[in-house]
């Protein structure tokens, strides 16, 4: 299944011609859809603004050689009605906006071998860029068991968390996608281009924005939509109190998908935002990546078995066994009377319970009384 | 107001003769009262099991010489009926048993000049003997907030989080209260010795066992339901999974009291617990003075005052202008119709943006173009 052809250069027109997530415009397509709008425009009929120098700019793209050139660089253009389309981003259409961004895409640019519509099953682990070595650990911990337990991981390829994110799935042999805000083709930041080109070989680095273009501050906002939109929910691990990775957040709960935070030291400027957002209620806390699955995945099938208690040989006793056990003397021995006396208990119910205590290898008793064995003391 | 002597004699009596919280006891003390019971004790009759050899050693005690020897100690007795009476442990009643301990102390001890019925505005901080620096930090600060507040810090005297949240209250001169399971004369640990010393002069130590008592195991689970009901609310700041303070949370949950956790590093042991309880909504998540005020103080004393966002010039800017500032090139200039092309916007909205951005410092123009300022850089 495939959209038609028509549709798609129009998409890809659009997607040159305006902001990713631009609210106008998206809104726009999904009101007259793409072909009539790219129709209209060209025409330059004033619909709310957008004609300015629109037609113009419009009638200079050469959309179909623009599918070429990505094609060349090893991207595809993804729309609705393709097979691959990620059905969860059409909730975005009832989601709002923030930012003046919002909307379904118009389509999206994919770099590597990864499915978009392999996304079902997915997880957005999200943070600060400014991470601390706990952050960092976390997350990679949490992504790597998402990742295990079949979770795609998602996040946005950033310094701090992004990264340590995509390294534990990465980890686990599993791809990982990266939903990028500037061109999928361009690598930002720098320092990642090995990163990006693992996830092109293996999994898939997807942009809103068309080849080429630069991780302008407003793109990244309306990329954080799209981490939101294509997961079932989203763990952020740190983020100070106005990060952007708490944007991603508000998208999830919009969209009616799991929020989750890892708290953190309260010390930590890092773990601010996460915490308020856990005490308003707005996210759930989860601690590992147990807790994640649990969350996100479909009911019962990754309950978390809560840690087993150590039963110790003490455990074992009654509590009025105990309760004699501690009155007896740490270092010296001492007589039934008085260990009654020290328990508060009755002569008859403590004889009684001593000799429970002794088959149970906790006191021995001789001429001078009984007393603790190395057992009780351990 | 006080209680009848010969009432007070004969909790003095019964609180030598069971152990602190014994369900037996303090539920035949409820339900014949004092007097009667002593009475009946003596008669060796058979109230469920107590009558063993109880009737001669109570015979042998002599409450009015205990009430002596207690008072040349620095001890008092409190029992229900005196003015002092914290009545809010009368609470306990209702509140069920755990570890087959339960119900309204027969009386407490109490040494120190504070007085028990100034407890209605209190705070219990409470957690793990081995506690992590970072546990003690944040035991103190929410301590001392608190104490500033007004609130009188209750806690267990013992190692790590106990010591951390005595020490907070008395960094701020405010009197603390502290809750033992040994007699209220003894000092339990010996290393807190001159901390018990300060707590006896300044504030009060509060025992259910008779003065010389032991610190025996199954006390500390007595008296953690005391230091739950004595108090508005718990504080848990660090508690491994099988950690003493949450089963003084449970009691404090049982009790309709307030419950909060500060949550740590998921990477700590020592925060485990209190994660868990936090999970499952036992606890509500506090990480500063501020948020334990908002919720133990009466409706709007102590609302949380969020703290306020840094407003910078960019914040000032629509979004339109913050995005065509985008899209001005990092270090060269560029004309308005490059920038409106990035920008991905009409070239007259472009034209006045740069305009505004131009009045309010962000960018100069010149015959090269548009470039960012200083200011913009910043």
């Amino acid at each position: 299944m495939s959209a038609p052809e028509a549709e798609r250069l129009a998409r890809v027109a659009l997607s040159r011609l305006g902001e990713p997530g631009e609210t106008r415009m998206t809104g726009l397509v999904a009101e007259l859809g793409p072909v009539r709008l790219r129709d209209l425009l060209l025409a330059e009929c004033d619909l709310q603004g957008l004609q300015t120098d629109v037609a113009t700019r419009l009638a200079a793209l050469d959309p179909a050689l623009e599918l070429d050139r990505a094609e060349r660089m090893g991207l595809r253009f993804v729309v609705p009605g393709d097979a691959e389309w990620p059905t969860t981003l059409d909730d975005l259409a009832g989601a709002g906006t923030l930012h003046e961004r919002g909307g379904v895409p118009i389509g999206l640019w994919v770099k590597g071998p990864f499915r978009l519509d392999g996304l079902a099953e997915s997880l957005a682990v999200v943070g600060s860029r400014a991470a601390t070595a706990y952050g960092d650990e976390v997350a990679s911990e949490i992504a790597a068991a998402a990742a295990e337990a079949g979770l795609l991981v998602v996040s946005g390829g950033a310094f701090g968390i992004d990264r340590a994110a995509h390294r534990g799935a990465v980890s686990t042999g599993a791809p990982t996608v990266s939903v990028v805000a500037c061109g999928a083709d361009r690598v930002y930041p720098v320092a990642h281009e090995a990163m990006f080109a693992h996830i092109g070989r293996t999994g898939a680095i997807v942009s809103e924005a068309p080849p080429g273009c630069a991780p302008h501050k407003i793109r990244f906002l309306a990329r954080n939509r799209l981490i939101a939109a294509l997961t079932r929910g989203t763990v952020v691990v740190e983020a100070a109190r106005r990060s952007g990775a708490l944007n991603t957040a508000n998208w999830a709960g919009r969209l009616n998908r799991h929020v989750m935070g890892v708290p953190g030291p309260v010390t930590s400027a890092a773990s601010e935002g996460v915490h308020e957002q856990l005490r308003s209620g707005a996210m759930s806390l989860v601690t590992r990546g147990a807790d994640v699955l649990e969350v996100v995945s479909p009911a019962g099938a990754h309950l978390v078995e809560p840690p087993r208690d150590v039963v110790t040989d003490r455990d074992r006793l009654t509590l009025r066994q105990r309760q004699v056990l501690d009155a007896v003397p740490a270092v010296s021995a001492a007589g039934s009377d008085s260990i009654a006396r020290t328990a508060g208990l009755g002569l008859r119910e403590v004889r009684g319970a001593l000799g429970a205590l002794e088959v149970a290898g906790f006191v021995t008793g001789d001429l001078d009384g009984w007393r603790l064995t190395e057992l009780a003391r351990a």
